[in-house]
């Protein structure tokens, strides 16, 4: 069960982050510190190009040498050969192709358009790979944060996905450390006495999409708090929120 | 442009709803009058099953007779074949049919397992539809909060709906009015005067997930209250987050 009460803060005043950069300090002194505390159970939601940039997941696109399938594709899709080429990198299968537009399967398992690869907010002339294992990362933010401030707390490493059959995109939990992602109502009686077959919430996508509503993306805020929301301390990995093929009608 | 911090909270104390009852009355009666006011430019959303039995959208099983091709959807899928014939009532299309999952395309457009139609939290041998305009449902208990408290609103309905390649569900926005429900940044500058192509972000639907994250499937929270957004009194429609089949590669 979820909580009746939460708010969500865009967490204003971190640098812009370069290879090696420590965050979770970036975050504590953008916070002021005691702002993130043990009783409050804390949620942090990081836009993953703050992961990517610290972990150096940056691509220069003068280092490419397209293939020639890449630039088959880049003809196709009238994108850059190079950046095809670092797509299909981080790319174990190309789910869909069509109209300018190159969704696929990313190595970790993400169906998404381009393979997570991204040229905004990154700088000229280099494009932003996802983070090579999020959850990972996330857990690695969530300790050196936790160490700091003597608190339990939840990271959340977002992306924004777009969907099919909607417009627009929502972010998405890539990551996740501290928090079970998904709430499981089956089996559990609604209201009426009935037993619920369907009720399964990705709580974690919520709280990534939640998190963006006080993001900026022509303002650098990379970070948002979420404060209230009560199920900091589950356990749980952001992979869990990948749909294991067997179960997906759509692949 | 989002806001830096905005809250959510579940109002509690809503009566069940029954068809033909004034659900603004009920809303303002929960929330006490004086808590939604101009200043706040509050969002309310609202469970799309409140709407429904308010506009007497629930079909009871024992009325309806299934056709021999609901028969034999209902054998392949392992559902009732009178749910079967109602879902098929709600669809222009059969999307995807597959391990007793049915995705359909509705009469509005939305692409969703089972047509919308629910079984859960409406009480035994009894389903629940969409609201026949989602849109038009947002509009009126929009202008009736408005009049009753002198302040400008904006209203969002919601259902949870399935992802393809992600587990869980998250809920979206498939009615609204008084708040533009798409944030595009195409064609603006990043931070680093890079001109973004992709960033249209359905805020909406967003903001019906985080409202999901107060609300609650086994008590009786139909409607969350959101603070401190600043998009509310801009146009828009729930519509607007259909995806228009000729941009869809998924259709």
């Amino acid at each position: 069960m979820g909580s009746f009460r939460f708010e969500a803060t865009g967490i204003e005043g971190i640098p812009e982050v370069m290879a090696g950069d420590d965050i979770a300090a970036f975050i504590l002194e953008a916070s002021h510190q005691g702002n993130i505390s043990s009783a409050s159970r804390d949620i942090l939601v990081l836009a993953h190009k703050v992961i990517s940039k610290s972990e150096g997941r940056i691509v220069r696109l003068s280092a490419v040498t397209p293939s020639p399938f890449a630039r088959n594709i880049a003809q196709q899709t009238g994108k850059d050969p190079r950046v095809v080429e670092i797509i299909l990198g981080e790319s174990r299968r190309i789910v869909r192709m069509a109209r300018g537009i190159l969704v696929v399967e990313t190595h970790h398992g993400f169906v998404c358009a381009n393979g997570g690869v991204d040229s905004s907010n990154v700088g000229p002339g280099v494009v932003a790979l996802l983070p090579k294992d999020p959850d990972a990362s996330a857990e690695k933010i969530r300790r050196e944060l936790q160490e700091r401030v003597g608190a339990q707390l939840a990271v959340i490493i977002s992306d924004s996905f777009g969907r099919p059959w909607r417009e627009g995109t929502t972010d998405v939990a890539i990551g996740g450390a501290g928090l079970g992602p998904l709430i499981d109502y089956r089996g559990q009686k609604d209201n009426y006495g009935y037993e619920m077959k369907a009720s399964l919430i990705a709580v974690a996508d919520e709280l990534a999409g939640a998190g963006e509503l006080v993001l900026g993306k022509t303002r650098q805020v990379p970070v948002a708090l979420i404060r209230g929301f009560c199920l900091v301390g589950t356990e749980g990995r952001g992979g869990q929120l990948i749909r294991p093929p067997e179960s997906d009608i759509f692949r």
